[in-house]
């Protein structure tokens, strides 16, 4: 029996190594694909190729910039003395969906894990120690993830900053909003209840 | 506040046009491609251009081909005299999948839609037609699929294909394998009654 033809089948194993693109979706695509107009074709792929090749990482932050910094490190109304580090671009663009936070943002492009070589050297550690020099910084969010490395990573910047006078804050951990405490695991609602609050 | 830079915002646009990428996964999508290497982007990219650019139709069946005519139709052991009539290529490789059909396809490229000024001259009849003067043709299996378009092609096919004297055949409609009675819709029901067998 005859499979398919060579063309899809590379542009459906191309898309399978997107996340969340399996085998039988990205034989959907390319099917999909094949039958797009060709002028169709050429714009997507060349948004993919030359938008990759446009991304530079701003060289404050660590976030995604299409020139030398980012639109945040370029908009003066954000430099309010806080910055929020994350782990990477991602997290950044999550925060900005808010629509709330007004300061700044500094990206660490990974978390600490020895396992995987991933040392304090390897993250933006020294940029972010020498941003304390250059800017008024009141406040360091540290909003790396709630996992074992993410707060691994926060505990090791939060000894590294304290002696150096900043004040450094976790974001917190809790029931997510929406959610259902019967479905809620045992450490979410432990750190629920540590952080509960006055009302 | 900022929103995500221009290279993303064009990728995440070009993405969702996808069919079953909306709007949040073509985001999600974007930043893994802008984190992706150069080199990966690139055979993504060239992939999607220079695979769509090499798809041929078969000059035969219509099916899609990287040459003149597809695979199926070069291999000798298909022309066993059957000919089964599907509404695109996508449908070809549904039929392939299931590894058991041994004939030749035939591939309409649309279905009769008079709404939308799709008659007889837009689908690839006269060249179904040809074929049964040139090959030996013992059934013509109508596999269109089972919605009014389908159906009304079908049927025309059929009026036309038996006084020439060629078998002309419907696939079976009916409850689908692993599904639930309770949740099959009535005209389905019907049909599986109308086509019951002996046992």
């Amino acid at each position: 029996m005859s499979e398919q033809i060579e063309p899809i089948a590379t542009m459906a194993a191309e898309l399978n190594r997107l996340p969340g693109i399996g085998k039988k979706t990205a034989q959907r695509l390319a099917y999909f694909v094949a039958s797009m107009p060709l002028e169709d074709v050429r714009s997507l792929s060349v948004a993919l190729w030359e938008g990759r090749k446009a991304i530079r990482f701003c060289q404050t932050c660590g976030n995604y910039a299409a020139g030398e910094r980012c639109a945040i490190c370029e908009d003066a109304a954000r430099h309010n003395g806080q910055i929020c580090v994350v782990r990477d671009p991602r997290d950044v663009a999550a925060f900005e969906r808010m629509h709330t936070y007004g300061g700044l943002y500094h990206v660490l492009h990974g978390t600490l894990s020895p396992m995987d070589g991933i040392g304090p050297d390897q993250l933006r550690i020294r940029e972010l120690l020498s941003r304390l020099d250059s800017e008024r910084v009141r406040e360091v969010i540290l909003a790396t993830n709630p996992d074992v490395e993410g707060e691994a990573t926060a505990s090791y910047l939060a000894r590294l900053l304290k002696p150096l006078g900043v004040r450094c804050t976790r974001i917190a951990h809790g029931v997510p909003v929406g959610g259902d405490l019967e479905y809620t695991d045992e450490i979410t609602l432990q750190k629920a209840l540590e952080g509960r609050r006055e009302v």
